[in-house]
């Protein structure tokens, strides 16, 4: 007899199979009983008029850990299309205590204090489960997508010797009786690995020591981190934005249509060409057509994004929106100005939706433009040597781009709070679990 | 013309294509020069008799990115058996202070401390990226496999409230104003993520504040991490060390050759049934093999297991050895013991060509186990509650393992010391580069 994942049941119709799982819901119907098993990729009802067949979960509630066998039957009318007969019920984990958070509910019925408490258990609901999953497939497709395109793999230090990208809102720690801190991104090593490998991408945590207490906020987050060499120019770390949206898009639609469906989520289309703006453009257009005057701001207002969101979907029927060349006053040291306009940049944001998702642009290359540019923004060299010495040997045009995991997730599913696409998250003041 | 990159050149013979690196070498001998570029995935000759196409490059020193314009042809002594012919060259980047580490010797000629100091450059030696490149196919292979058995990838936080497996050894920081540490592994979150997912596996940095100065240990490196229920006991998690390591070296098997050519490497077989023996036989062994009676002592030194991996490959032809069974007092808090013989454990270490690989085992599962089991510890359980609510609201019999990819590195390729095994190494002296 095979054991089987739930969602396998369907290829076993008449078939006797094993299941293994958590008793997720027992209901007792007029002398129908019906047990659900979940596991961890979906949920199988059983069905038995014996209550002989229940002897097993006499006193036991649910969560407890349990294994059913039977034959599977197709059931239209059953969730799944397929159900166990008569099962046979064994016992592995008996649990007798009601957890935190009921967890058999199709929305779970627990604000968001309490479900974050209690993550270790909230965490196990069928909705919670599939914002996970569908962070599992985001970086797959992630992934595929840079491996087809010829980008290796990184894995760089967590701890470094300097706050990188600014001083402030980074975490100090202990190292041996010196300070070290915690990277705030891969930035300075994903560029220093293009020298290497060309193109290189990494997955892996960051951390921003930044006092927001806001719904878009966390102080660790997974960061889906790209850099390439021998670009043009912006517009070619844009195309490939494009092409790693696209690519992670259709994994998550070929494999994570269940999860989708729960979560009422729509994947958005990926124009062949996304629409861009450049900033000057964008804030044009915003006084235009809503009679505000930004122009002259340094960045765009949350406000100001909405607008430009709404612009993209009336105008061009896009989800996605590029605004192109803000100004160089906003943007780090490393970034690239634009030729043609020295106070503005090579670099974008990508909007979703009305919301920035993405960062990203062309870097200075030479080693001359660092140390002109360090000097500019009253910054010493010397905490930087060894980042400089990437390109006092040689560096290409280059540019990347980073994408929050938690961030497109949140806007993706319609979330209200980056803390729900986040396992376990933390923030000034949680630290647990 | 299409821009490719050296490794498609065997593709285009006969066509003009471009090639976009860094100058490697430049050779002029009686009269006929070589040009060899080297790109993020391998390198390329050019050749050409005529001293103007070499007017571009005159002044120039190696590491200057250019790219080379000319047609493929099959040159059989060629490396790689292509090369250009009279290409046309163009500067991107001109560089002209020589590099700190020469890049364009086969073997590279600098010690350890000046390779580590300068491994911005250094890294872009041949043979430190075929290292690395190696790492993302280790990375790759893991993945692969464990999605091929269902598992879930998970993200899970490195900034904790408690030291998690011991409180030595922990790198305490300051999270607005009051004391975070990092985490030494994610045992803890990879045992709750059962509960969720069943079956588990999370690649990222972990963190060890131990105060070591070996050829073994670093501060900071990269843990490929699995965990996963509905287990019969340690044999289970073994089996799947063995289907892991086997995924891993196929890939690299399939996709690595020129890495493992390069670096003269040999891939280990992997055993259908890996052999095994408990720890309480080998130390039998090792007194009637080697007259040294370690029976009694609560570990395997560095000794045992070379001995011990010796027999492995005279008796069973294997580089890989399980012992089993190792005492409790050496194992941490969670872990299971052995029914038949409580002071023994269900857990064991994979013994790779003589060292230590790998280290897993079965652990507990049931809430109350785990209160009697911090109890005989003398841990307090507060610190663990939220860990412990996983065991009560229902976790399965469960275990898994890790697998440091820098050490897995280190012994294929049997390199001298694990920090060449890693981009930027972070040691008790070294937060830079």
């Amino acid at each position: 007899m095979h054991t089987i994942r739930t969602v396998e049941a369907a290829a076993y119709v008449g078939q006797p199979v094993r299941l293994t799982g958590w008793l997720h819901n027992l209901r007792q119907l007029g002398g129908v009983n019906f047990i659900v098993l979940r596991d961890g990729w979906g949920a199988i009802q059983a069905v038995t008029e014996s209550e002989a067949d229940l002897e097993p979960l006499v006193g036991l509630g649910l969560e407890s850990v349990i294994a059913l066998t039977g034959v599977v039957i197709a059931t239209p009318q059953a969730p799944g299309g397929v159900e166990l007969h008569q099962p046979h019920i064994e016992v592995i984990t008996p649990i007798t205590e009601t957890g935190p958070v009921p967890l058999n509910k199709r929305q779970i019925q627990a604000g968001l204090p309490l479900l974050l408490d209690h993550a270790v258990v909230a965490n196990r609901h069928p909705a919670r489960q599939a914002v996970f999953r569908l962070a599992a497939g985001a970086m797959a497709g992630f992934r595929q997508t840079l491996l087809a395109h010829h980008f290796t793999e990184v894995q760089t230090p967590k701890l470094v010797a300097s706050a990188t990208e600014s001083g402030a809102n980074v975490f100090e720690l202990n190292y041996f009786g010196r300070p070290a801190y915690l990277a705030q991104s891969p930035q300075f090593y994903k560029q220093i690995m293009v020298g290497v490998f060309a193109r290189v991408f990494e997955v892996g945590p960051v951390f921003r020591a930044e006092p927001h207490d806001t719904t878009r906020h966390i102080n660790e987050y997974v960061s889906l981190d790209v850099e390439f060499g021998f670009i043009e120019s912006h517009f070619t770390v844009m195309a490939l934005v494009r092409a790693v949206l696209a690519g992670l898009f259709s994994e998550l639609a070929a494999h994570y249509q269940a999860e989708l469906t729960l979560l009422q989520a729509n994947l958005p289309p990926v124009p062949e060409n996304i629409p861009h703006l450049h900033f000057a453009e964008a804030q044009e257009l915003i006084l235009k057509q809503h009679g505000v005057d930004v122009r002259g701001e340094p960045d765009l207002s949350p406000q100001d994004e909405r607008w430009l969101g709404e612009w993209a979907q009336q105008e061009h029927g896009s989800d996605f929106l590029f605004v192109t060349g803000y100004p160089m006053v906003k943007r780090p040291f490393y970034t690239h100005p634009d030729p043609a306009n020295p106070a503005y940049s090579n670099s974008f944001d990508l909007l979703f939706r009305g919301t920035e998702l993405i960062t990203g642009g062309q870097r200075l290359h030479l080693y001359g433009d660092y140390l002109a540019a360090l000097a500019r923004a009253n910054l010493p060299a010397a905490p930087f040597e060894t980042y400089l010495e990437a390109f006092r040997y040689g560096m290409p045009p280059h540019g990347g781009f980073a994408i929050g995991l938690e961030r497109l997730l949140m806007q993706l599913l319609g979330l209200p709070n980056v803390r729900l696409a986040t396992l376990f998250p933390r923030d000034q003041k949680r630290l647990t679990p």
